[in-house]
């Protein structure tokens, strides 16, 4: 068994990524750009594959500018649809031909990219979830915290393992509900919709989840770049209940203290970012702090990470 | 009676300035460096003066580097001590000379820059207080909600309304609770202490005060620069319990209900980094959330500035 992990190196190893101008000097990235607007990073091998991808086409999406490392939609890509319509026929001709590898785990879920006029929802462009973290956009999940309190006051915690299948960190720890807002929905119907599917929980009990806030990080995986934004949830779970998963992404349940909690986040068992929200939970409970962290301050700043990426105004206006 | 603001700019006009790089660039502010790390800024007229100050002596305090616009302690301050006591012994003879107008509102309070080895308790020099917003240090402070809950779970908070006699910001509300954490002192300590001073209230009350997390802001007012650091705690008081100053920087208390406070917090009736922590309240239990506040992310972003200066590893090792 490795050695525990202090908490500061594990939200660091989630908010790994210093700045995007750290990215933008190391020469290896290219600007995302929609209407001016830094929407994303690429890869500079990513870029190469996208290049040729759009030179087998008469009428190529995007235009790169080498010398600015930029890149934005060719002019006939004017709009929310023409993009995405654009970007789904791109990205399912690189998915056929094999370009990127993360293309070979389809999600079929679209994430929006934001930084339009807000009369469009905000949106300029939905892109395949699976290519994100290739086109380094900024992304936007729900976390929640599932847990019970028994009568003298102690807290435990409800923590799912990851079914062994899933496309991303199987086998390791999570929330009991955590997931990507898609399809441009809302953050409270993502909360409500992925209580019922991740853990089997009712709506009448997922509506008396509490929001504590939001975090943020910029990380990097095998997987690509991910500036994300996360907006975190607390649930008091009934005594008895007992969480059922209903769509196969969980393997096992578990009900731990937090100190038991605590012992397997040090030991680098949970997805990064699910790491992550518990340090903000332990956070905001008062559970951590500066009397019993010295890297209380710094924690803190790395689980707070500014995105210099735009932002939707939510409720999105429909 | 004014406008309402909203409350991005409420948090925006505490969190005013936008980086150190954007200061820097405007060419109007020194960094502060010891060691060869930044723990300020200072203004090009308040350099100016801080130059005159110490040509009149035959072993001046600081050095300056015109034309990279930075200053450090001269050789022979090498040490906290030693850099401590010069600082003094500068900044009292400008209070004489009235070099600085600040230095009028001596508060006879050191704070603690930090940037040293652990070892000395990472503080590489103690300054007058007064003197902060000059050099522009990072600062460290305290704020306790105090707040009542019902039977039926509705919560009230106290406020209160600084004393027409304060140094800064008369006359403005206030947390029931907060102070700087001068003199070296540990975060709980000071929460302690101030809840004393400040709120007349119990140790035995103040310690069920619970850390709710920290947040961050780079302010600017007509006193200088300020970028600080606030540990922020709630603190639910027995519903007969009524505060009284003991220290006369209060000049009445109220208690009001969430819908009150936020009402005075969009009239700009707060002190800009108290009404900050009223944010941050209301977005930890979930009173601002996405579904109510289309600013919510910038808000959030708004009030966790990251700040590139030393911070301490609390508790300090005494």
């Amino acid at each position: 068994m490795s050695m525990p992990l202090s908490i500061l190196e594990i939200v660091q190893a989630c908010n790994c990524v210093a700045s995007v101008e750290s990215l933008l000097q190391s020469e290896d990235y290219y600007r995302f750009e929609i209407g001016g607007k830094l929407v994303g990073l690429v890869s500079a091998d990513d870029i190469t594959t996208l290049q040729i991808a759009c030179s087998k086409s008469e009428l190529p999406v995007f235009e790169f500018d080498t010398q600015a490392k930029a890149f934005t939609f060719s002019q006939w890509c004017g709009d929310r649809q023409s993009r995405s319509d654009a970007v789904a026929v791109l990205l399912s001709q690189m998915r056929t031909t094999g370009a990127w590898a993360s293309l070979a785990k389809w999600r079929n879920e679209l994430y929006p990219v934001y930084g339009e006029s807000d009369d469009n929802e905000g949106i300029a462009v939905m892109i395949e979830r699976a290519a994100s973290y290739n086109f380094g956009i900024r992304t936007f999940g729900v976390h929640v915290n599932g847990i019970t309190k028994s009568e003298s006051g102690e807290v435990k915690m409800w923590v799912a393992r990851r079914a062994m299948t899933k496309q991303t960190w199987p086998g390791y720890l999570d929330q009991i509900v955590a997931g990507g807002i898609g399809n441009g929905m809302g953050v409270w119907e993502s909360v409500i919709k992925e209580c019922a599917e991740e853990g089997g929980i009712p709506e009448n009990i997922a509506q008396t989840a509490t929001q504590g806030g939001m975090i943020q990080y910029f990380t990097r995986s095998e997987l690509g770049l991910q500036p994300e934004t996360e907006f975190v949830f607390d649930l008091v779970l009934p005594e008895g209940f007992v969480p059922h998963p209903t769509d196969g992404e969980v393997d096992e349940f578990y009900l731990w203290t937090l100190d038991e909690v605590v012992e397997k986040l040090c030991l680098d068992l949970f997805k990064p970012n699910c790491a992550v929200c518990i340090v903000d939970f332990l956070i905001r409970h008062g559970r951590l702090t500066p009397e019993n962290e010295p890297d209380y301050i710094e924690i803190v700043e790395n689980i707070h990470c500014p995105l210099p990426f735009p932002a939707p105004k939510y409720p999105l206006k429909r």
